[in-house]
């Protein structure tokens, strides 16, 4: 059988590398993940599982369901998010010697059938989760909608904006603003109420402005908030956002961090490589937590539906005092 | 080795049941619940473990904390929603082979050394959880602190009150009111910003009323209300507020639930004969989930803090049109 020690050996890291990876702890950098990620595939490993117990049961078939919109982002900066996500996903399905076939949910009829789907992204609409949950079991990643009771795991954008609102403010920094995507979008709401939650609870005004970093330039929403004041933190929905801020602030010459304080959410590798302190969404293991929960799933094992928060991790880097 | 079957003849239930309670799905009353999980803590039933995995590693040694005010209301119609999720971290701690210690809150010096804690309920504050997660693995159970990054299994009233209250807007039901417990306390704020949620997505002016069921007495908060306009719709925060509620009308001459429909949340004994609609939360599952939570923290494997959202499910009874 394969050990630990090979998996190190292959993707060229120690072993307590691959163990942070496998576990969620500690700070991994989003190459090395990758490279342990496909040293796992690779060579078949599977850790915590009787291979006894392995050999008993049948082999499942699970289709990973990802929009056109996603897969066409996949190889830019934005979208190595969902590039761990989905590695992830292949190689702790490797694990539960689990097949997997990618969809792309544009292009699908939904007559295909696996016995299971991981849905991967938010694109895919309540008519369309509720149709596959009728047929198969269903595993919602980075998605949620409310009231469906459909299993998801997400990252808990709401206790970590929660978190460094409150740290900031514990810091004595005042006019603490939220610059947010579309609220239509589950992860971005998530994340704004953990703001506002936070404000509100040490007595503070939230102060929010909306930008969709899709369609707009950055530089009017910056040019309103700085008109009515300039703040002393801009805490953003997404790293795409801050690292955008933190251009265009510094063209207009004001100092970061000292004049204002520019924070993220997610840990993109331009978030490393610009110095933007962010909130780290712990992306592999969103995809292997995925594999787990549909394997309880398939196996009958602890059925009743619940939505997985992964609590992200604050890393300080240069664009925030604090 | 004891079998499933074993489990059913000694509590006097089908095999679907059992499997019921294990998996968290359907519904069993809470009679049967608890007759399940002392049959299989009693005949030491271990489901979906290979016994050869589970003879090579040590026993833990986990510390059940619970507050004095639960366990003086253990015996009670309300502590009931306490009583099954201790049963049921017991039986699972005897399936994982963790001994078990229970230790009362408040008269703790936390000078105890266990491998693990299991906190139930909300009154654990923030210092004592933190000084506990510094020195063992800890899970917190039905309780939530916004930003401390602890784990947590806690039950999904955000998601259920959304469900219940999207539900009876679609049914074209008008002046839906929540009347909820104090918000200082996580439950009662997660279940109010699910009403809020779900009545601003459908255009409807939330509209809400703060009732504290351990200190007042309904009649005055229900004068108030009805004083302002007869609501067709309360959502109460818990099933105790909902019968109180229930019964002062009846007495006040409106027909349930004709005139107004009433809504419980937790689903405790009294809640099925009084014919009480309720969210029901699957109480067991809070504490099996706790149980393989924290096993999975002692063996090392997912390491990576999350909170988990158990989703809870709408039964209908007599008490609300819809």
């Amino acid at each position: 059988m394969v050990s630990i020690e090979d998996v190190a050996l292959k993707a060229g890291v120690s072993i307590a590398t691959v163990s942070r990876v496998l576990n969620g702890t500690g700070y991994v950098s989003e190459e090395t993940e990758l490279k342990v990620l496909k040293a796992i595939k690779e060579l078949g490993y599977r850790p915590h599982f009787s291979a006894q117990a392995l050999a008993r049961r049948k082999n499942f078939e699970v289709g990973i369901v990802v929009s056109r919109r996603i897969q066409e982002i996949l190889s830019t900066e934005i979208g190595v998010f969902y590039k761990i996500i989905l590695e992830a996903i292949e190689s702790a399905s490797a694990m539960y010697k689990i097949s997997t076939e990618t969809i792309c949910l544009d292009d699908w009829d939904f007559k295909t059938n696996h016995d299971g789907y991981i849905l991967v992204g938010s694109d895919a609409t309540e008519e369309q989760i509720l149709k596959l949950s009728s047929k198969a079991k269903v595993v919602l990643v980075d998605h949620y909608i409310d009231g469906l009771r459909v299993n998801s795991i997400v990252s808990d954008g709401y206790d970590g904006v929660f978190f460094v609102t409150k740290e900031i403010i514990s810091k004595g920094l005042n006019r603490i603003v939220h610059l947010h995507g579309p609220l239509k979008y589950y992860g971005f709401r998530d994340r704004y109420n953990g703001y506002v939650s936070a404000m509100t609870r040490y007595g503070k005004l939230p102060i929010t402005y909306e930008y969709d970093d899709l369609h707009e330039d950055v530089d009017n929403v910056l040019k309103k908030m700085l008109r009515d004041w300039v703040p002393e933190a801009i805490i953003c929905s997404n790293d795409v956002i801050a690292l955008r801020t933190l251009s265009k602030l510094r063209e207009l010459g004001y100092k970061i961090p000292e004049d204002i304080s520019v924070i993220g959410f997610d840990d993109i590798p331009a978030a490393e490589r610009e110095g933007l302190s962010t909130l780290r969404v712990q992306k592999s293991e969103l995809g292997l937590n995925a594999v787990k929960r549909i394997y309880e799933l398939l196996t009958g094992q602890s059925l009743h539906p619940y939505k997985q928060c992964l609590y992200t991790l604050f890393v300080k880097r240069n664009s925030s005092k604090y």
